[in-house]
């Protein structure tokens, strides 16, 4: 339990209401020294789940603003702990003031996420919920939301504890053995029903290690590489699907100092266009710097939308498509024949004879005068091809939870090969502690402990 | 009473916690649609001041956000109507969402000011005082922040309504003599008493009126002109200010495209530096259009800091000073003798001796080094001359008040005349009205309908 109470703000500035958090174990009686209820009984006696009305003042009496303030007692609240909440007007004078008068008043100044620290330390939630509420923050889309929702609701946790009780259970049976180690005969642990339950949670941790792939492009959104000449049309394909579906735009800065990447969102899925370099000018040169960086980025991309240039396609068809095509192997490929609203039907099936050789998705648009752009919307969604996915799935969209998955993966394969081997309990014992440490590791827990207590809990043999 | 029901974010968008707030007759029953409590009562059968965590959940059943709602009943509440406030996590997708669901179950998206109007119309505040919410709000630093809460809390309508209802008293007796008019005799308003009380009101209205410069002066920041050479060392001096204070710095960009003013904050008082343009490169054609537009902005400033080089003061002294100082009367101005770091105590003597004959505030300082900002700082605070202000203190900050206290005064005066005059009491009723009219205009009450209710409300002599 912490014993400090810590206050910040927890608004953006700007708005018409500031909001400022304290918790602690004298959150409420600090709030109470620099609050004045309007009327009836001083904060320190209202119950919990209470909003009274008042002002604070300085200590030299001056009223700083007349507030709301909301009321929380220990256990039942954000963090765990005592909580109050001070609604201000939104001035950041207003904000500032009753801040020093917190500090001055004995509270200290939150870090960032110390909220969710204190209510994780106190049991409010696992570290992989913890972790789903500064997604959930972060949520700009119907899918990115839906699965820190599902995460911060706890359906991977329920997922991981379910797989982490059954080996708790298995560890305590093998190392009971270990405690009878004079009786070899004894085997509490079932050598079958152990290697069922490893192939078992073997399937569960490999799918959900294999849901990072998707849970990454929902979060991140779905990299897509643009190439094509530099007049092929590529900005105004991107204008035409904003407009088309006023989806949201933002700029990602790479890390990289000339990397700036569009996003737009199609029924809730993100897309994120990778900026490449148009072709044209390094034609000539076709192995200078320019045309390796794109496809370096072509390379990063899950689908790669080939932009021509309907009325100028021929003259480079065969130089392109011999350079263009080794770089598209295991990429969803499309070819778009912008500028199609010039083409007569004939020049249309000249062009896709042309193309004839390409396997890929072809479409025909004028990003221009915004011709086909729902159909090629339709097929961006279908190329993605990302599973419909409810708050009840378990998707991992954690670079940390997928690599505790992957070694969580390691050691169950390892116990599978102990069981195949016939290894003793001891050994396999280290392996199932192993995995259960990783799948621990998501939720914040320390494992060895708990490994002991399990034992004790279901066998309590008063050794 | 407004029939329809509200809904708005009421925070800026990128905080931890993001606030909806809903008002009007259905804001419990369209807040409860769509949020179901974790546990115990819906929402609707819940009592005022209470807060009551839950889900927001979409029609589909999908969980939007996990949320604490705040209730109130009319007419215990900031507009005065059943409001509920909805605190959701501060994604932007989540704000979005929750509002559409709110839309869709009958709300409507808020005007800007709109709650404030409310609480307005249902006469929970006056006009004043939804004013200076906005003030409120906007509020930086510590003297606009208690000239806002001063009139937000009332005092300026208290001093107004005192005011009006000495006046409404003395109109409804006047007005009463029209009703007897037959008895050319009869006069129920005392023409002493009716003449004292108009000497007091011109008092009083003359000092809320005087006091707009000083509120003005506050609120808006003190102008200060910084002339001199272009190497004198103006912005040198700003970066002193600040660093020394930990001031608050803001570019105001004024209306002009080529004005850019500096505000720092001394001791709660804000100072508004007014770039002028260098004066040297016009000293050859001194009624050039730049010298020209230099002295049309001191013409805005109250204090004018005339920045001299004083390694190089002896050049253009006397060419400056025909030409600078007309421009100073009725300024306060302060002379610098900036870079006094390379000076000789013989040197600073005959720079003093040069200047001799100006009248003004001088100084040796070196911005560069930091010497003597801090003597400069009290210079100004007590060049700026601005009175203590406390909450208590009523100060015109408004543009619209102070026209309606101007028009106030002059029908006050034309009262005293008609009063010295012995015009008969309509005429002087007539002013009175007037006077009571442009008072009522700063609270924003309909005035006719109040004289009426007046003369009925005292003497209701069945007529």
């Amino acid at each position: 339990m912490n014993q400090d109470t810590i206050c910040a703000i927890a608004t953006a500035q700007g708005g018409a209401i500031g909001t400022i958090r304290v918790s602690g174990p004298q959150a409420i009686e600090i709030t109470s020294s620099i609050f004045t209820p309007m009327q009836g009984k001083p904060l320190t006696e209202r119950k919990a789940y209470t909003l009274t009305f008042g002002k604070i003042s300085s200590a030299k009496g001056e009223t700083i603003d007349e507030v709301l303030v909301s009321l929380f007692r220990a256990p039942h609240s954000y963090t765990g702990e005592d909580c109050t909440e001070i609604m201000c007007h939104g001035s950041s004078y207003i904000l500032q003031q009753v801040m020093q008068l917190l500090i001055q008043s004995g509270c200290r100044s939150a870090l960032p996420g110390e909220y969710t620290q204190r209510a994780f330390l106190n049991g409010k939630m696992d570290l992989s919920q913890a972790e789903a509420v500064a997604d959930l923050i972060a949520s700009s889309s119907a899918a990115t939301h839906r699965l820190a929702m599902s995460q911060m609701r706890g359906g991977f946790s329920k997922e991981l504890t379910g797989l982490r009780n059954q080996l708790l259970h298995f560890t305590s049976l093998l190392e009971l053995e270990l405690d009878f180690s004079d009786h070899e005969e004894l085997e509490f642990a079932n050598r079958d029903e152990l290697n069922e339950l490893a192939v078992h949670i073997e399937q569960v941790i490999t799918r959900l290690a294999n849901s990072f792939n998707v849970g990454n492009a929902i979060k991140n959104g779905i990299p897509v590489a643009i190439i094509g000449e530099t007049n092929a049309g590529k900005s105004t394909l991107l204008n035409a699907l904003l407009n088309e579906e006023k989806a949201i735009v933002s700029d990602i800065h790479g890390t990289t100092r000339d990397v700036i990447e569009d996003t737009i969102n199609l029924q809730g899925i993100t897309f994120r266009f990778i900026d490449t370099a148009g072709i044209r000018q390094t034609t000539d040169t076709i192995e200078s710097l320019g045309i390796k960086r794109t496809f370096q980025k072509m390379s990063q991309a899950n689908i790669i939308l080939w932009m021509v240039d309907s009325t100028d396609a021929k003259s480079q068809f065969n130089e392109l498509k011999s350079e263009i095509l080794p770089h598209c192997e295991e990429k969803k490929l499309m070819i778009l024949f912008n500028k199609a609203d010039l083409l007569l039907p004939k020049q249309k099936e000249e062009l896709l004879s042309l193309f004839a050789g390409i396997e890929a998705e072809k479409l025909f648009i004028s990003a221009k005068k915004r011709e086909n752009i729902s159909a090629l919307e339709s097929k961006l969604l279908q190329t993605a091809a990302l599973p419909e996915i409810s708050q009840n799935d378990v998707i991992v969209t954690n670079v940390r939870h997928y690599e505790a998955l992957i070694h969580a993966l390691d050691s169950i394969h390892r116990v599978q090969d102990g069981l195949q081997y016939g290894l003793s309990g001891d050994l396999i014992s280290e392996d199932l502690r192993q995995c259960i440490f990783h799948l621990s590791d998501i939720v914040g827990e320390v494992t060895n402990d708990q490994v002991l207590q399990n034992i004790f809990k279901h066998f309590c043999i008063g050794k």
